[in-house]
């Protein structure tokens, strides 16, 4: 697919990925598109008539959030960026004649958060995640919980202190139970670690009392982004039982700037791995509902250079979206436009792909090698974590921009 | 203190009170307050110049929620309830001269959901409900999970699905567990029941990294709501291993449809009781932080008469709020005007005084006796649930209204 900015198709953001984000107008949050290492200001787009005969209304494109943007639509969402690739491929388009005014360099733009997130939630969709977990802290022989292949079991985050990529962490304090110590203490996390997953964006609001089945669920889909559930896990181990995590969880979690759509993903779609037991019919589905997505993580101490500690893939989940807004929503739970439903941590079967320090370094009982000969089991102050992901097939590129945080002292 | 409207000084909303809301008129959300059986429109009033010299943007009365109004900050709070203290007591006031034209009648006025709620957080915080839980489902004995004296445990529930009272509640459909089976069924819940609760609204915005100690905690606080937090037994029992409740709860929470400011609930302040063993610092406290607010739940059957089925009171909270608060930022979690936190179920000593139908037929093992000679477990199709709130001293009463709930069939 040529265009006229000859943007590489095996570039992370070529004509065949068109994420969205919003971007810092000097200052003015706006709605804007990544292309190789340029970005498209909608809002300039709009006004030099771009999407003129789309009918959408240009002020979805005036605020300084994508929410309204989704509110018009997957059927809007679509032709807005059939319009950006057909633009990109003629050198006469609107887009081009206006393009001093409408592209911004990528690299040195300044990315917000691109959503009003109403609800957080987090699943727990990995089997080799949970599997890790059970076999370090209960039964190695009975790792799953008994509900755990019935349920894509998931739990309410906090969604006020999701942050855009690049926003700096401060390591968190909070109460422990030391090791063989009878009362807890106070003090920074000695245990703070990253969940690498995957989140998706509710594309479509419903109404209390409704349910989104199966074959519906991609339908309220946007897109999706990296998304990383920072985790303090000495603070989890005390605080957890019995109402699930809190302040372990609620103190960050960082997310990339450019929301990937569905339609996007399309060409990566994949089988997930057979279910076993067969679930509850309304957790039943058609079709292939997982997506073949690299993850890669990378930790990069304070004036050192990057170290990959872990690479997985998008399609080890057991459990895919579709199953998990369907479980969601069964109860008649009401979702809104912008909500976000991360996957839980994502893990592979080697070693190597494990999707959490915690599980790398098995708890604390080995070292996690980096570039520099230096070892860690969790993470440092003045530690960066670096997660991206991609697609990629012999034709072309979809990636999804990077998650990145450095941790701060308390 | 005398009023030209001639409202009790122990009606629920006396001139002491004067609690914040919005209404719907003729379809338009709009900030108001309740006094006696009349409502304040607060955008009429000051269109008719009764807030005049305080310096209150009017744009925050011309809003469909009253979080505009709220981060106006305690002092326009405070100023905004004197004024209209003083010119209910004053004859020859603003309010009292357009009288017609700021004036609604309370009783047929629709009330809406007077907040955005970014996030809502539930705590666990009643010493007898977390014993009594204890007590059914885990050792009589050591009733009290070891964390539960050194934290005031909590978690994120759904924002979404929080509804004003008298927003009918369909009985919510999920996966449960029956007693000796080996795997799950679909269905609706069997063991509906309601959580009487109280809840506050965050009046302060705070920074990401940033903590709010016990002594600051009160002036990040708005008011206070009545809180029925409905709940699935069934559902919640076969899900929450181990990160917590999420269908059991999130299909709906009822809020009554006034904030009650803590200025009006002064009066009644209480001591807590004694913490043992002492707390961490950031957790210790000093002066009362503790509210002496009488609480009933009553349960009306389809074209039946209530019966009153537990009385309890705030007092028995054994975290106070100002300590939710603290612990819920001293990781550096960040809250923003219109956040809920819940307080839990709060359970009293005696057996009337159980928060909780689960508590009151204590796991299924006792009838709930009706007027009517009928008998509950647990909620059925077509019964209403109204839960009441009030402060009373021999001077005058400050009362919160209604969380009322009807349950339909799923």
């Amino acid at each position: 697919m040529s265009n006229w900015l000859n943007v590489s198709d095996h570039h992370d953001f070529s004509i065949h990925n068109l994420p969205f984000g919003v971007y810092s107008n000097n200052g003015v949050g706006t709605p804007c598109v990544a292309i190789g290492d340029s970005i498209i200001d909608l809002k300039a787009a709009a006004e030099a008539g771009v999407f003129d005969g789309l009918g959408v209304d240009a002020s979805v494109f005036d605020a300084p959030i994508l929410n309204p943007f989704i509110e018009t639509g997957k059927a809007m969402w679509s032709a807005v960026r059939s319009r950006l690739q057909e633009s990109l491929r003629d050198e006469s388009s609107a887009l081009s004649a206006s393009k001093s005014s409408i592209l911004r360099d990528r690299l040195t733009a300044e990315m917000l958060l691109p959503l009003h997130v109403g609800d957080y939630t987090d699943f727990y969709s990995s089997i080799e995640h949970a599997t890790n977990v059970g076999k370090m802290f209960r039964d190695p022989e009975n790792a799953l919980l008994p509900n755990w292949r019935h349920i894509p079991v998931g739990y309410h985050g906090r969604a006020s202190s999701i942050v855009v990529s690049g926003t700096d962490i401060k390591r968190p304090q909070g109460q422990t139970l030391p090791p063989d110590a009878k009362v807890p203490m106070f003090g920074p996390t000695k245990r703070l670690d990253f969940e690498l997953e995957m989140a998706f964006v509710v594309g479509k609001t419903t109404k209390l009392g409704s349910s989104i089945s199966t074959a519906e669920a991609e339908d309220h889909i946007f897109g999706m982004t990296v998304f990383n559930d920072w985790s303090a896990r000495d603070i989890q181990k005390w605080e957890y039982v019995p109402l699930g995590p809190f302040l372990a969880k609620n103190f960050a979690s960082t997310v990339s700037p450019w929301i990937v759509t569905m339609e996007a993903l399309e060409p990566f779609r994949c089988a997930s791995i057979k279910q076993d037991p067969e679930v509850l019919p309304y957790l039943q589905y058609e079709g292939d509902h997982n997506f073949d997505i690299n993850l890669q993580v990378d930790l990069t101490p304070e004036n050192g250079s990057a170290s990959t500690i872990c690479k997985s893939n998008f399609k080890y989940m057991y459990w895919n979206m579709a199953q998990q807004l369907a479980h969601h929503t069964v109860n008649g739970c009401n979702v809104n436009v912008g909500d976000m439903m991360a996957s839980g941590t994502i893990s592979g079967h080697e070693e190597d792909s494990f999707g959490s320090m915690l599980e790398l370094c098995w708890g604390g009982k080995k070292d996690i090698a980096l570039n520099n000969g230096d070892t860690r089991k969790f993470i440092l102050d003045g530690d960066t974590i670096t997660m991206k992901a991609h697609c990629e097939n012999e034709h072309f590129r979809v990636g999804f921009g990077e998650a990145v945080g450095k941790i701060l002292p308390s």
